[in-house]
């Protein structure tokens, strides 16, 4: 048998902390008092075990609970629910962070490509990367591959659809990842670059499979999916089941602020198979620290067992001026993405791409300091 | 075209709300800075619209946002994207609420039972019902089919899984769902009560799939899912495709810190088409408020189109001995979910449970005062 170590943050009292780290290892275990179980299997290997109370000195605490990895019957919806199922609903209750024991990781394959399987797609074994965002929603296909190709004349690594393109009346999604994908080879023949582009898969489980379907015949070299809104089981299957390319993983929904995003975007996301990660950059429109946003990178790279690294993907907020920065913060395994930064240029919109992607390049050589 | 009413509370002072009400009503739309937008049809009909900003006095404001439903697709994902996708990320902001128009509720089917239905099925037209749950995870299936039996010998109406309960090694899912029902049959032909047994479906859609023709040929009358655990594009799915009987929404993993519990359980899950909609009741081991619990109440409840009324299903450290003055506050349409105040009498289970089912027969003609 095996154990599950999870830390969370409890915001409690010096006096009272025992008390809820007690009731929580219940709670995300056996959900009934502790006088109820009388089974000694259930008493030795099932209900969980407050391993650490730390005072951070700020009026929380951190709290190891061990979880008996048995109770997760290998699931990914299973995990979820007992990592976080029913203390979630705790407001003074954040969910930090959890080491797998090999048992458990070994049922996960992680990303199939990660870092390295995205380099070798792009061509770009060590210099930094960077993505550019199709939007606004409510542009036409054909609007949309305009842009795609824009970005691609110009040396965009990467072109994600937005998040919020899904399968909308304004640009269907079979017509938009067609138009779009031939604008890609549209640029790769005058140019000679071949820019990936990556369709957001959004819907229903028998809905993402068809886009799935679609993506492939179309040629996509990626996909874009947030595993928070379709749902994490749905996620992990998808992609288990029906990709055959890197996956980005988008963070909506996430509601990261109850979830360490360390550990959801960065660990879980990871172990579930994306590729690379998209998270919301320190200093851009959202409140990540520096920290936070270190600690997403880190975790999407780090080693861990069997799990290949996933590709930090920085965005939300982005300038184009800010590239040579975030190089020199998240080094050189970092891809990029610049969103409205590079569309404010309006009839600019190439050059100024353009410049984002030479201060890309030229930032692996020479980082700010 | 149309127009779906969104409400947020956003913490900030009063000389920045209006700039964080126009960020957020570009974020919840088209993502991209207001100036990138040159197309008619994308400023008039796609970018979404404050519509109101009301100071609640207390350091929050309620801001209103009209976001296109267009942008919505019709479908479940996309609109969890559009309702709180990124925004989610930001901490100062909570989902309230959302008003949906006739064109969108048209595409949900709702619950397809409702309180109507399981009133059916348990053949009681107008008093308060009782449920209670099958736990602790890590008892075998014959174990926890002689609680089930216990359960029925007393009269319960409905007896589900503990939410913990999925497909693991020690009462795996097809052998504890036939044991159960079995469980159910005989204290059928002892008693003539027959108890609605609702097994959990967790699992990634595959899992469900499986999980929910297991039930249907096992002759389950009901089931229980939580919707944000096995997430909630794939909870509607299966609600339509394979599920023919009543569905008991759980709320693990809703996190409903973060989106108003009002809103996620009572209305959306309901419009996902959950018949019974498990919440966490007011002074038992969860911090809800009494409005808290009478707004999900009032909004599983409430006249709303053609979505019928689903069944408040309050539980979560409940006792026996709350059952009348729960009966008072929710009224006759209610289901009580009792667990660990009953399992905790041991050997004295059934006479226990007794005692709980004859409360709430009784509490349905004299409530407390």
């Amino acid at each position: 048998m095996s154990w599950i170590d999870v830390t969370y943050r409890v915001r409690a009292a010096p006096h009272e902390v025992r008390a809820i780290a007690n009731a929580l290892a219940l709670e995300q275990s056996v959900e009934v008092p502790a006088e109820v179980i009388r089974d000694a299997f259930v008493a030795e290997q099932i209900v969980g075990r407050v391993d650490a109370i730390r005072d951070s000195g700020d009026g929380t605490h951190l709290v190891g609970i061990r979880l008996a990895t048995a109770t997760t019957g290998g699931d990914v919806a299973q995990t979820i629910n007992m990592l976080f199922g029913n203390s979630s609903l705790h407001e003074y209750i954040e969910l930090i962070d959890a080491d797998f024991p090999p048992e458990f990781l070994a049922r996960f394959p992680g990303p199939r490509f990660g870092i390295e399987g995205i380099r070798a797609l792009v061509g770009a074994p060590l210099r930094p990367l960077t993505c550019a965002a199709l939007k606004p929603q409510g542009l036409s296909s054909e609007r949309l591959a305009a842009l795609c190709h824009t970005f691609a004349l110009a040396g965009v690594d990467v072109i994600k659809d937005d998040h919020g393109l899904a399968d909308q009346a304004y640009a269907p999604f079979a017509q938009r990842v067609a138009a779009c994908q031939r604008a890609i080879e549209r640029a790769h023949s005058e140019t000679g670059h071949r820019a990936l582009y990556a369709p957001n898969l959004i819907g229903s489980p028998k809905a993402l499979a068809a886009q799935a379907r679609i993506a492939r015949a179309e040629g996509a070299a990626m996909v874009l999916v947030a595993p928070a809104v379709v749902g994490m089981p749905a996620f992990a299957e998808l992609v288990a089941d029906q990709i055959e390319v890197p996956v980005l993983a988008h963070p909506g929904y996430a509601g990261a602020a109850r979830v360490v995003p360390a550990f959801l975007l960065g660990k879980w996301f990871r172990l579930l198979g994306a590729d690379a990660v998209i998270f919301t950059n320190f200093g851009g429109r959202f409140a990540y620290s520096e920290k936070t946003c270190a600690d997403i990178a880190d975790n999407a790279r780090k080693a861990w067992g069997h799990v290949r690294p996933a590709m930090p993907l920085p965005g939300g907020g982005m300038s184009v001026e800010r590239s040579r920065e975030l190089i020199a913060f998240y080094g050189a395994d970092v891809m990029l993405l610049v969103g409205g930064s590079l569309l404010i240029a309006g009839d600019r919109l190439q050059e100024r791409t353009r410049t984002f992607v030479a201060a890309v390049h030229e930032g692996a050589i020479a980082p700010a300091s």
